[in-house]
This record gives structure tokens, sequence and C-alpha cells, in this order.
């Protein structure tokens, strides 16, 4: 195989009182990346569409060529790989942009090297991109795009990934056409919580964690709730709270901050119910002026995928 | 049936990294309350045992009185409950004595009149005698010892209780003969955490229940942490870091204080190590001159038990 195409999906990270150690993956909207074997150990990115020219090429600076690269260095390539990005989602959005590329590019990698590595020995790569694009390591958007479904980070001394079953979920996220930047988000956040607070979100994580194991949606619909980061962050969104209002009126399971925004996602037990809250989301921006897009979509359990590949 | 004698259990609350949040129900040790019928509809506590005249007999200051009271307020009952209490335990141990009482008591009380009232529904009594005796509402430890098994308090505001299932576990107690007040181990507590902190604690209280949910002994025992309240209340305990080494060291699942202390707890996936750990455990403890008592223990899935009647 000289050539593959691989699509890796967006992800929802927090997943309300989840921060920095949940997130799941969703089938729309995804990144593709096309890979081709070069004979010079290196990593070339020869072109970005989508991306409004706002991506670096340079190597070192794009999240799909440092996870390339740490991926050819570990087994030692006496090959490289030229990497053709193809931006099917908005940088910025709070759905896990960076992390999609990174993980179709080093899944595209691993394929036309015959898979000498699995998905979880790939995560530390992509992680390393992260760490380059936002200055810490944080894997809540590469561990669900990689590893699909909705995946719990115990830890990341040492790394402890633990996939967590889930019923039948949709997800409509509703992304605002305006850019929250990762670094404001994380400034906006107290350094400290409330001891109370504390058993307030630790009661929502164990219900949740619990509520997906059992396929209890009543539980699940009562542990989506973040008395943490969503009052805080909630302010950079216009109309953060209509929206959540208008979705949870139309019978969402919850509502809450897609990363760190400014997206808005919400958890539906059906697909009809996921298009009703899309509906009533948008209908809630619509006193703004400002632009948005919808996407609707089951929980993605698959992860990167192959879409097309050329011997 | 004119008279019941009950048992109830003694239980670990917080378990490590469920502060105010989870609890679990052990077979021993725990309370004995002896309940007769009456015609005058009061509660009287007649006679206490086994507490060296420590606990007080009026009924609105004993939490079995107060549980039984506010139990025969709501059935408008017109005959009252004669109670005799039998302590197994000692009080201020962390392992939920007055909790114990109060449920015994209740259930007792329901018996008495034929059940008018489920388990779930006896709940809040006890919860309010809990208030009475620490000032602020918690239920981490009646809950568990009236429904049995681990239990989590997802929240308080309402009231919403859920059981996780468990794999066969054996819990260590080792009980050194020292008094910590409930409210010096609150008052020592900060009140806020770092968020840094709270991503921790978050990881491991999920971590526990996908552990518990699935079995995981691993998972488990890597998330049996506790990295926020255990630092700041061992220091109130002697020896502790050399009781909680002497616990893993032997194979232990994890360790940590039980509810405000001075008990320690260990949890164990078989009966031999948890024995192996509870001499540890006694030994590490030698070094002083400190006595102690070791219970060795399944968790217990029935909660209160009727232990003989007549009628």
């Amino acid at each position: 195989m000289k050539k593959v195409r691989v699509f890796a999906p967006a992800t929802v990270a927090n997943v309300a009182c989840g921060y920095n150690i949940l997130g799941f993956a969703i089938n729309k909207p995804g990144d593709e990346v096309i890979a081709r074997l070069t004979d010079e150990p290196e990593v070339v990115i020869s072109k970005i569409k989508g991306d409004k020219g706002e991506l670096p090429k340079e190597t070192d600076k794009n999240t799909a060529g440092v996870a390339v690269q740490a991926f050819l260095n570990e087994i030692k390539a006496e090959k490289g790989i030229e990497l053709e990005i193809h931006k099917r989602m908005p940088s910025g959005s709070g759905l896990g942009s960076s992390a999609a590329s990174a993980v179709a590019a080093v899944f595209a990698a691993n394929t036309l090297f015959d898979d000498p590595l699995n998905k979880k020995q790939l995560l530390p790569f992509t992680i390393k991109a992260e760490k380059m694009a936002c200055g810490s390591s944080h894997a809540d958007n590469v561990a669900p795009s990689l590893l699909g479904g909705l995946v719990l980070i115990k830890s990341y001394e040492p790394l402890d990934i633990i996939r967590i079953p889930t019923p039948e979920l949709y997800c409509t996220i509703v992304h605002p056409d305006i850019i929250i930047r990762t670094e404001d988000a994380k400034r906006i956040l107290k350094p400290e919580i409330s001891l109370e607070a504390m058993v307030t979100q630790t009661g929502n994580i164990a219900g949740l964690i619990s509520g997906l194991h059992q396929g209890d949606y009543g539980l699940i619909s009562r542990s989506l709730e973040d008395v943490m980061i969503e009052p805080q962050r909630s302010k950079l969104i216009p109309c953060f709270k209509q929206v959540k209002k208008a979705a949870l009126d139309s019978g969402a399971l919850g509502c809450s901050i897609s990363g760190s925004g400014p997206s808005i996602f919400a958890l539906s037990r059906t697909l009809d119910i996921a298009q009703k809250a899309a509906d009533a989301m948008q209908a809630a921006f619509s006193s703004t002026d400002i632009s948005n897009d919808v996407y609707i979509s089951e929980i993605n359990n698959k992860g990167p995928m192959v879409i097309e590949d050329e011997q």
C-alpha cells in the first residue's frame, strides 16, 4: 500500500461533569488525511485544505506532523510520510479538531507501515501532538478519537485509559461561529473549587459512570450536570443558557459545553429527540446574529477508519 | 409481635476517593437494638449497654430515639416504642456507630408495626438522626447500613441513592483505641481544593465505579486513592502511613481512612489476603502503645436483620 485516506472522528471532551477525564467520539464531523509513503525518512505536509490558511505546514508545529514524526522515530522507520490534511471542521470549535487530524495522520501512517503498533500504542504520539498545540498533556480528545466510544482517562502518570460502555445515545452539536481560544478558556477558570462543589461534582461523575454501565437513562440525565467548569466558561458563549434550556425542554438527557467551547452538545436517547433538540437549540441562537452549524450523530464506536487505499 | 431484636451493620464511609458520597456495610461489627411495642405513643430508651455510659438516653439526643420518633410521627402511630440499645462497637470509631443504632432501631420499629414503610422510605428518618448527632445531613453511613452493599449518594437535594454492584470483596478494619471527634476531623479540612487535585479525584471515583461494575480488581485497586481528604486527616492517626503500607504490601487492593477515622480499612479480593493484611496492619501499630481491635468481614449485602422476635 502506497497511499491511504483515513477519517478520524471529532470528539466531545469533558462531557459535563468529567473535566479533563472524559470524552466521546461522534460520527460527524471529522477530519480526513491522505498519507503517502516516501523514500526520505521524514514527514512532509504537502497540502492543508479547509483551514482557511490558518494551520502551519511545518511538521513540528502541526499536530498531524508531530504525531507522525513521533511514530516514525518510535518504529525507527527507514521511509517517510507525506501528508495531505483535509479539515472538515473548524479549528477552535471545542470539537477536538487538532486531535482528529493527529489521530487520522498517525493511524494512516501506521496502516502504511502494515500496523506495527496497536491503537493504544499510538496514543502517546497523539498526546505529544496535543501538548505541542495546547501547552499541556491532555487526552480527552485524542483518546476517544483514536479508540472510539466514550473513554475515561483515569490518570496521565501512568497513562490509564478505560472504555466505558454506553447505551444507545445520540449527540447534537451546535457550533456558533465564534472563536474561544483554549488559553482563554483555561485562564478564566479559578484555580480552586470548594469542597461542597467537589462533593456534588464527584456525585455526578460517579452517577454518570454507573448510569452508563447500567444503561440507566434517568441516572445519566440526573448526572450530566457540571457545577464546576460550565458556570465559569458559559459566560464566554452568547445565549448559552437559552440554548441549554432549549435542548433540555426538547427532551435531551443533558446539555453542556463541548471541550472548552464554543460548541454546545446535547445527548439524547433517540434520533428524533436529538433532531428536535437541534432545531430548538438553533432557534435559541437565532436572537443573535451569530451563524452556526449543527451536527447530529450517534456515538462513534470505531475511531479512525480507512476510507480509501491504493496499492 | 411485641418485641424484636435487630442487628444493623457498621459501615465504611468515604471509601478513599468518595468523600461524603460512598459507603459500604460490613458484617462485623454492628449494633443490636431490642424494641418493644408500648401503649403510649412515645419513644422511651430504657437501657443502653456497651457504651461506657457515654450515650444520652433522652430520645431527642440519641440517634436511635430521633429516628424512631420521626418514624412514629410519619405513620401517625397510636402506640409507642421502648428501645434497648446494645452497642457492639465503639463510638467515634469512624465505623458509623450512631448510624447503626439508628438503622437498627427504626428497622425494628417498622417491623413491630408490620412494615408500613420500605427501607428507602425509612432512610430520611435516619438522616435526620445523623443531622442531630453531627450537625449536618449525611447519608454515607445510614444508607449502606440500611440498604446493605456499597451505596452511592449521588445527591442530597433531592435524595438520590444508587446501589453499586461489587465483586467479591473482603474488608479488614483496624480500629486504634483513640478518639477523633467528627467536628475535629471536619475542621482540619481546607475549604477548597485545587483544580488539579479535583481532576485526579474525579478520575479515581470514575475508575472505582467502573471497576466495581466490571469486577475489574486492577482498576478498583488503581482507583482506591484519595488525594484530597486522606492527606489532611491521616495526620490525626498515629502510624497511618506504616499501617497503609503494611496493608498494600500484603496484597490489599487499597487502604484508607474509614469515615472520619481513626479506623483504617483495607479491601482485598480474598479472605486470605484480608487476614494477612490484618496481621500486618496490627504489627505496624505495635510500635505504639495504642491498643487496637481488628475486624475482618465480607461486604454486608443485607442491611439490618431481625435476629430474634417474640409474639
